[in-house]
């Protein structure tokens, strides 16, 4: 059966900027979600606005790979949410953060660090070069991805060292980033994914939107969705007769 | 100049128990402090009880490593402070996680995980291998540390692969745990060391002693304390001309 | 199409021992290739004695994951066919290392360390735990197989930090090790597994064979198989003008 | 007492092209080794000309950092001596590989990969940022280190996943490096430096020295020199009375 896939946006520059409207006409969710079910997904979508920003337990329960983007209205997100979906991770549910979501309560709770870098708006060309050719996320893809134009991000990036870095992007004003990230939290896989900003057709592109669906299997962890928890336990071994 | 370790306790045990208070007539921070101090660190002490659980900005701005016991009271550690010391480790400061304190709020802010493990009270022994023996914080200790009575921690232990291993431990009842474990979080450095349960006298032996001294000495990070940020950056190279 | 795995054993034992005979009718290579056809693999078996050991390049180019056990005889190996071995795993085909051959040659010449360890021949019992839970290699295994009797390895084990570590034993007599490891090679995937003793039925284990089943889903990579090369490329930017 | 590096060069380039050697006229591990001194190392020098190429067991002994560099020359290096320097690595000598040396047979073997990448002479302009900023190697060293001109290094760069990359580097022609990499092998710890072709200045660089002098301090692993090897062990438990 194919992964579920729940795509997540703050789902605010689209409303109120018509430029971004007119690049993402059902949203930057709308536009992903039907390149993830093109491509064999299951797949739903879910707003800052709907009632517990559209996460209950029932829909995150379903959820194999939650796709977040956010930008504006990190800080709008309910703490009780956040941690909900943070949760949800550790027990299993696969995470893809995009763009400034690195900013988000989720992805901070989860990695535990700032998700501070630097960051430019001047139109510039990125290129993503594949740093791990055999991960499966860069399967399909060329030695790199070019883009143009794109928001700068620049390194330090402040993450924790991850675990795979599948792509590094050059930048045409000078910089390198740290563009692909893989860690794991608990039982769940978080993939990070640099490409995004609301003012550029991105999302529409064909090879991120490979990228998205091969991080979206990536990310899908089979088996029972379960959180880590202590256990009080018999010893295996007899103890305290041979000292 | 000698690193500054201040000595965090929740302080609960030694004051309800008397056995406990046997063993740690000066609080097992009092015991840790001594230690250090008498291996050259400059230390200080806090504790639950106080304003701010004695960790205001001034005295987490003095200290270069923090060591933190915490186990029954885990709760009544105020969220403001918790979230105080987790920034305070990201801008640089060192953090010594011990024994019960993987379940701690500063540790699970700055991991990202539950922090949960399976344990045991059999009064058992325990067999702590160097399993990365140039590590710094094995620097001293012989092939393995026996320790005996202990309390047991099993796996699976839900945190995010350390960045090194440094102590491996056997358990007379059948398990086994990964005890000395290194993350850098930020700008600064973390080590959970596993030992230490409040009814056994472990912060006393000199060989656990020499592995808190290595660790604050590994731990503190020279330069200025300081949180990443974001920052809005100036292109290096000129944009926009030889597309 | 289920990947081809051929299984290359030394088969020095078997032939000399009768009691090893007696385990192993058809070779420690015969038992493993069986019980990964009953998996559903394509398998086929190599040994030291055979023209080239029976890895000319042709069987390689045809192996899409290579099992190898050694033990007594790892000087007898050429070192011609030992890094054409090491070759095809830089290029793309898996390794699964058995138990004494981390000694062997390819094994040391991919990981580039000694694989030297402690050990000890006393028909204990082996506990390995689990350390991560949801790696592929560790579907459908339980928190810990349990062995007896086992020949002990015990730590330090001289290689490099694994990427993972699926398994760490616990022994009777009082040690750990990390026996179920990964790493990769260039294209290639390898994964250590320690179990194995020539003198006990361990490769006849239903758990044991559950494991080298999942390690060699885990380690087929697809795609073409292809040594990575030096390769001069073109500018994709003007170089010089805007200095 | 400062740690002994002994600088070795094939110096081969610098007595056959007059415009290397009005670069270097006392040879690239001239220039180094001049650099370390006047930061306080003890040096030494040598080369592939001499007996054994300069490196006896005897001055490996009493190295602490080996610096490597190497380009046209590397299949002149005997094959006895490259293991050498590698065991001695493996014992706990550090090595800082720079440039070309990548191809080296002493990187190769340690490594387990071919070091190969992409390349290209067109001498443009690098910049190195430092992706991991609290990493003792990059101390001193501000957000990036610009050179120009130098030859291009491109990913995918085939080695093993670095411990830590300490540099990422861009390149005016499009492309990125992971330019400064840090492995453990057994005992001993390495560092890959990218910078440096012979027909550049880039050894006289004062920020290049800088990182040459953090690597070495870094490099140094102090007690015995040791090659870890198999130890046949007693039992630290009894065996087999509890089952």
């Amino acid at each position: 059966m194919a992964p579920t896939v729940t795509v997540w946006n703050e789902f605010v520059h689209e409303r109120e900027d018509d430029a971004v409207a007119d690049l993402y006409p059902d949203g930057i969710h709308g536009t992903i979600a039907d390149a993830l079910a093109d491509r064999g997904f299951e797949t739903a979508t879910a707003t800052l606005q709907e009632p517990e920003h559209g996460l209950t337990e029932a829909v995150l329960a379903e959820t194999d790979v939650l796709v977040w983007w956010s930008h504006i209205a990190q800080d709008e997100v309910e703490d009780a949410v956040a941690e909900r979906v943070a949760d949800a991770v550790r027990s299993g549910m696969g995470l893809i953060v995009l763009h400034s979501a690195v900013l988000s309560k989720v992805f901070r709770s989860l990695l535990g660090t700032t998700g501070t870098l630097k960051w430019r708006e001047a139109d510039e060309r990125e290129r993503l070069w594949v740093t791990e050719p055999t991960h499966p996320i860069a399967d399909g893809i060329d030695e790199c991805i070019e883009l143009e134009p794109t928001e700068m991000y620049g390194e330090p990036f402040d993450v924790p060292t991850p675990d795979s870095v599948v792509f590094t992007s050059w930048f045409e004003g000078g910089e390198v980033f740290r563009s692909g990230c893989c860690w794991q939290r608990g039982r769940g896989k978080i993939f990070f994914f640099r490409p995004g900003h609301e003012t550029h057709p991105i999302y529409h592109d064909d090879e991120i939107q490979q990228v998205l669906a091969n991080a979206a299997e990536w990310a899908t962890t089979p088996g029972e969705r379960e959180l880590p928890t202590l256990e009080n336990v018999e010893p295996r071994e007899k103890i305290g007769d041979d000292d």
